[in-house]
């Protein structure tokens, strides 16, 4: 059935990132981001226009660690019909960082997909963590 | 065409939200909300799962203002097929808190719609600001 090749194609590609991650391969992490995807990250900026600028903070972030990253998504939800889909899940990162640090966060990632000419696209991704308002920080230490 | 329809059924929706938050009016911000709606918010906890938590949440923000809130939406880009859409765009609130503070604030908003028996529902929101990793504190004062 066309739906459900579309939703294997999708999460074939989810996979696929994760793998690249723990690798930290850029390439393969951007391999299936299309030319106009509109980024929203964890950190600033606002918002990030185009693969290039969304090719370069993942190249930034990788380089952060020091060795192994580990990258784990739960609660995955998908929606699909046609040539439109999206994601939502909680992606969990764990790795030594270069400045020492053990890395252990979750934070909340929603991917946004197009199919062009048979393939599908990543042509929107929004990664955040909330911020507590009591504290006026962020919540980077979250559990779900 | 029912392409067009579909998207002009979901710009409808998005811009009534923008006016049940204006006038404070939650039960119209929650009108195409879904009962099993994903929704991570700007502020803690990590995800919160349904609508009564949405509503919940919707409730108190507003209860936070003094008077008229003003939502204005930059940079809307909808992408729709069949039953599923999903759209992203810059969230520009400003208005009086009881608090006293002078609120304006942008902030990054995915929203994601999935079309049953005829109806479009919010299936999944997520609303986030960035935090800056130099200074450790939320980006709540940048603008695009």
């Amino acid at each position: 059935m066309n739906l459900e090749n579309s939703e294997v194609a999708i999460r074939t590609i989810i996979e696929a990132r994760s793998c690249a991650l723990r690798a930290r391969d850029v390439d393969g992490m951007m391999a299936d981001v299309a030319d106009d995807v509109v980024n929203y990250d964890v950190v600033d900026p606002l918002r990030r226009q185009g693969f290039s600028s969304s090719r370069e903070r993942a190249a930034a972030w990788v380089s952060t660690f020091d060795g192994e990253v580990s990258l784990e998504i739960r609660d995955l939800r998908l929606e699909v019909d046609g040539d439109v889909a999206f994601s939502s899940g909680l992606s969990h990162v764990t790795g030594k960082q270069k400045t020492g640090t053990e890395l252990d966060m979750w934070f909340r990632t929603t991917l946004g997909f197009r199919r062009n000419a048979g393939r599908w696209l990543i042509v929107h991704e929004h990664d955040s963590v909330p911020f507590n308002p009591e504290t006026g920080q962020p919540s980077i230490g979250l559990k779900p």
